[in-house]
Formats: C-alpha cells, structure tokens, sequence
C-alpha cells in the first residue's frame, strides 16, 4: 500500500512515473526530505519535522517550504491511507527541472508501509559498527557548503555506510568522526544511558537535530531521567548500559552489538524507554 | 532541444514524467552519471566514460552497466539530435524502485543543449575560489564507503559549493583536503601548467579521474609537453604559469582570478592547450 499526492493537493498513483529525468532532485540529489511516522492516524513530531525541512531547505537555498501546505499534503495522505496501523510518510522536496527560470520546486508527500525488517529490528535490537565518517567535529560550523547536518537527498555515502554494514554481518552504522567522537548513523540518532542519563551528541558537529532523539529525551525527562547533550566519544559507546539508535520509523532500537562485540543486556532500559516513548502519543 | 532515450533503447519526451517518486536515484541520490561531450555527432571519450561508469557502478554495488547498450542509447540519442552541433550527452544510471525485488536499475541518456554561461566561460575563462572539503587526502583509500572518487547522483555539496562561489562573486570552486592539497572541482578537474608541464593531482586522494583531464594530457604530451600526476598545494595554484578546470562541456576553462586575486596571464597558454586538445577529435 502506497498513496502518493503533490504538494498542490493532487493524489497520483505511486505505481506510475510522474517525476521528469531532468528534475534536479535526480540529477544532482539536490532536494530534501523529512520521514514521519504515523501511527492510528496521528503524525508524530510533524512540527519539528517540518521546522527541520524548513531548516534544511535554508541551508540549501531553496525556497522557504509552505508550511500550510505540507501540513495539508500530510493530512491528504493520511486520510487516504488504508493500510498498516503504523505508515511511514516521506516529505520529498526538491529543486524542481533543470534551467526553469521559474525554478518551480518538486514536493510530494508519499506514504509507505513499514518494512518487516523494521518492525523486527524495534523489537529485537540490531547488531552495528562503527565507520569512520572522515570529518572533523568543527568542520560543520566553518564549512556550511559541506551541508553537514542537512536532510538533503545526496544519501548515497549513508547508503553505501548500511551495505558496508551488511557486509560486516551488522544491521546499521554509527558514523564517528576524526578525532574518534560519535556523530551519527545513516538514517538515526545515536543515544547512550549510562545510569539515570541520557546522553545524545551535540548537532553543532554537523549531524541531523533529530526529531526522535528530542521526543525519546522529552519523554525520559517525564519518566525521571536526566538528559545531557555533549560530545560522546567511541570508547563511552561499548561501556553505556544502553546503546540506541532513533529515527521515525524505527523508533527507539537497541544496539546489542557493536563492532562484533556483544553489549550489555539492556533489554529493560529498552523496554522501559520504548514505552515512554509511545506513552507521548497515547490517547486520552 | 532535448532528446531522450532509455538504456532499452525506447525514445521518450523528455517534458513528460518518466521516473516514479520511488526511484532511489531521486529518494536518496542512489545511483550513478557521466556527461560526454558530443561534437558534429562524434562523442568524445566515450570510452573512457563508460569505463568510469563501470568504476562508479562497482563503488556503488550497482550491477554492471551494460556496455553495449550504453554505447547504443548514446548513438540513438546523438542520431535524433537537431540541436546545436554541440551537445552534453547525460548518462543516468540508479538503483531503481526503492523495494523492487527484481532490483532493475533505472537507466537513460540525456541530450541537452550546452549551456551559454559554459561557452563564455570556455572562451572568456572564470574567477574561481578555493573551498574546504574537509577530507584527508588518505582518507579516500581506508573509507571506499564514503564513495570518494565515485560519480554519485549525490551531488547536492558540490551544488553548494558552487551556490557558495557565486555569492563570492566567482563562477567556479577547487575544493582543498585538511593539509591544503589541491582535490578537484564540484564538476572538473583541476590542470595546472608550470614551464612545458602540466600537472593534476592523483585520483588516489579522493577525487574523480578526470576523462577530459587524462585528454587534454594525451594532447599535451603529443604536442611536446610533459604531464606529471602529483599532489598539488593550493600555495602552487597562485604560483602556476596556468590555471584549468577541465570537464567535459566546458573543455578546458582558463581560471583568471583565484580567491579574489588576478593570477598571471594564461590566455596564450590555454589556447595552445585547448587547440590541442580539439586537435584530438578533428576528423582527417
């Protein structure tokens, strides 16, 4: 099950083409995206979601996302939906056709099912490596053109980091930086309990704010956690009583593995955790 | 002018959609190109372009492209051309439908009209800045999954790279690696004459081979010049006799001003080189 519709209101059949080989988001990646999870029919974190979009597309120079707009497309996909309780809802916004001097930007809403491996993956943890990702953690602030921190649509380095990982026997990867701190993985956050704390690395090092991260230490914070943002280095990762990754779809996953090494069992950390997280979005 | 035809060798109106949103070449920049410079119906290097597509294809754990139907598209699309004598020649290769379990790659061959910006620039020469890549030169050879020196559709930094040269004023950008040697242009490679010898750095340190480099040298040295493959400081840019992007459609371009300062005068020089190499491809 898959519904499609543009960013003007219109639902279109996702099985038939409907984007020209010269749009700039093809030919260049040049374009951003946002995931949102939906659950029983209710977007969740679709404000910070879109308060990201709107980042990125600033540190792109694209045109400031309508906001109106996206929230309408959203609703659009998701009244139309008549598949799983759960449907992952990508935001797609891209530069639009190469040399229009209208430079009329390309937006669509799609909503998708879940994927088994997933769903599998929330419930049962995953194996991850590390990878060097090649940058230095101030590179972000004095480099914007790198992009470092913006969803755009160039994931291919974030792909070719999760076949590498596949290849090692892993699920996923966490991205670490020159100096040996921890950035991020291709598509989530990273997020460390060590006692009563949760720990997240600082975005300013040029990783994705995520909105996950933020809803998992909102939550935590309401079940008596602390939260810190700082600086985590690599040996931290293997000594945590807990070792996550969040994004959207996967929610809150933990990592039993990393490098090949088992972890700690932090089974209940994750399960006390989870439920926090979901707690945020239950009806009253 | 623009004519279209996909890797089956159907042609299509490049004004029509003809990429699903689900193409991971537009949902994550998951895919491959290559842009040959067609002359009075003669592509140029095609060899050597299709070699780098297969380079890029295995970086990218893409299935091998299919020469002969690559080297056929090609010719159709030049056949149905009736544009301008020169055209840019876009190869397009992706990873297909994201979930699709038969995995067929996207593939398709753009013929498009060479923009008047680039022809100026051929003739006129550019300024040009340097900008950080923010890489160690050795880094390309210990992370391959970064994908350094591939030919991704994820373009969106050099994009910004080049947004970045314009609100400096200038046309164009040579990207620097940590220690200040010398990387590559978002869409060139970087040439530089010293005496009767030309000099690129070598690919090894993260950056494309360049097909119109490795030309332009072939040409050189038939005209009696010597060409050395080494790493280049940005200290020796300022100091060469000569200062070149090379890249398909803009041939060889003369840089005229470096991060705001006025280099030597090289107009002598590139028209040499650039008689050259058009000398390579005049029909006998």
């Amino acid at each position: 099950m898959r519904v499609l519709a543009f960013l003007d209101g219109t639902l279109a059949d996702p099985d038939q083409p409907h984007i020209r080989v010269d749009d700039l988001g093809l030919m260049r990646g040049d374009g951003i995206f946002e995931t949102v999870l939906v659950a029983d029919g209710v977007p969740r974190e679709l404000g910070p979601h879109l308060d990201r979009l709107a980042r990125s597309a600033a540190m792109l120079d694209l045109p400031e996302p309508d906001r109106a707009a996206w929230e309408r497309v959203a609703q659009i996909v998701i009244d139309n939906w008549r598949g799983s309780p759960e449907l992952a809802l990508k935001l797609v916004y891209t530069r639009g056709i190469e040399g229009d001097p209208e430079a009329r930007p390309t937006g669509f809403a799609l909503g998708m099912e879940i994927d088994e491996k997933v769903k599998r993956a929330r419930a049962e943890g995953i194996a991850a490596i590390t990878l060097e990702r090649g940058i230095e953690p101030d590179l972000a602030a004095r480099a914007p053109w790198l992009l470092l921190g913006a969803k755009s649509l160039s994931y291919a380095v974030n792909m070719a980091g999760v076949r590498e990982a596949a290849r090692r026997g892993a699920a996923d990867v966490i991205f670490t930086a020159t100096d040996g701190s921890v950035l991020e993985g291709p598509t989530s956050n990273v997020i460390l309990a060590r006692g009563r704390t949760l720990y997240t690395p600082p975005p300013a090092i040029g990783i994705l704010p995520g909105t996950t991260q933020r809803a998992v230490f909102r939550a935590a914070e309401r079940a008596g956690w602390a939260t810190k943002i700082e600086p985590l280095t690599v040996e931290e990762l293997d000594k945590a009583d807990g070792l996550f990754l969040s994004s959207s779809v996967r929610k809150l996953t933990r990592v039993h593995t990393l490098d090949g090494n088992r972890l700690p069992d932090s089974t209940g950390l994750h399960a006390e955790l989870a439920q926090a997280y979901d707690a945020e979005y239950a009806r009253t």
